[in-house]
């Protein structure tokens, strides 16, 4: 449908499949057409698949929280990773949302901690400080027993902000401070990175012997 | 996440969003990471958003029916377009499924009544004419009341084939087959065509008075 105003007159046949698509398209990125699609789908589906994604999504709304400890996604008060005694409790990982927890843990190469700040300052979006779990860190550093913190935020305009706001708030503390090395991809070629990128590549450069594999 | 065998081992830091992942990545054209990220957009908004969208999709599921004459997703056993009264039900459009209904039906250039196939045959994909709702559509003709038969298939491969077998089963009635007019879009470029469509719409050209708008 090329006029979007012809979409709000969508006419259906049946006021169930209307209300199933209204809230489908109330999910980011799903429009009236892909809702309508899932729908369908799901129609055509055994019923047991639509029951348990509703339940699904009724179960995760319902009975998710959130670690005390370190802010990220949990079924119990304390998450898996800061309860596990294999993990290094000293080393804390900052981090935006617990899509990026998820991806650092997918790599495997980290033993430590997190702490998931649950955003990023952006006065664009009305996100300050206060609505961010940074006093709860500010606190864990003065109770004692940190002693790396590791910023892994996006280099975004809102990922500097927040990473510059946190690092005046942290520097007079006994810790080191510590960021995620930016440079090439591995597997990507020098000719086609950004400059940005290959310029902090080759001006934080480390010792050849640290990048082969232990 | 660029390879895809990292996906499987997804480290999720709660047994519950997992399953809603798995759940919810089950749908055409969502993947992992899109699951993921309506999960969590789920767990930002108020309960009653999740409610409500678990709570339409039962609904859908459970008590949404096909009309008995039409075929169409209906919630009761006649559909509103075959009910009504205002509709000439000695016209029949026939489409593939509910969404040519609803494409259909948007324009309001039409005041006939459907016949949903419930899909096109397709070999392929081991659909034959006895999947579709084909012997109901003869069983209509039989019974008589029906002048008109418009044929509005995709003109893909599947409804090429489908239009064919029909036209074989229909054409001893005494009925007039029509199809929708193909052509050049309205606003289209007669130089961007493709031959087949410009070809087609040179050849079915119709009385100037008749392209005026009533």
């Amino acid at each position: 449908m090329r006029n979007p105003l012809l979409l709000k007159q969508m006419n259906f046949s049946s006021r169930k499949i209307e209300q199933a698509v209204e809230e489908i398209s109330r999910l980011p990125g799903i429009g009236k057409k892909t809702a309508l699609r899932l729908a369908l789908h799901l129609l055509r589906r055994p019923e047991g698949q639509t029951d348990a994604l509703a339940a699904a999504l009724v179960d995760l709304r319902q009975n998710t929280t959130f670690c005390s400890t370190c802010h990220t996604l949990s079924d119990t008060e304390t998450c898996s990773i800061c309860a596990s005694p294999k993990r290094d409790s000293s080393i804390v990982c900052v981090v935006e949302d617990v899509r990026d927890v998820m991806a650092i843990e997918n790599t495997g190469g980290y033993q430590g901690t997190y702490h998931v700040l649950g955003g990023l300052i952006s006065p664009m979006d009305g996100v300050g400080p206060g609505d961010l779990t940074i006093d709860h860190l500010i606190q864990k550093l003065k109770d004692g027993g940190i002693e790396e913190l590791v910023f892994a935020l996006n280099t975004t305009m809102e990922g500097d902000t927040t990473n510059f706001y946190l690092y005046r708030k942290v520097k007079d503390f006994d810790v080191n401070l510590t960021t995620i090395a930016r440079g090439i991809s591995v597997g990507d070629e020098l000719e086609f990175a950004d400059e940005v990128t290959l310029g902090r590549s080759i001006q934080q450069r480390i010792p050849y012997e640290q990048s082969l594999p232990k």
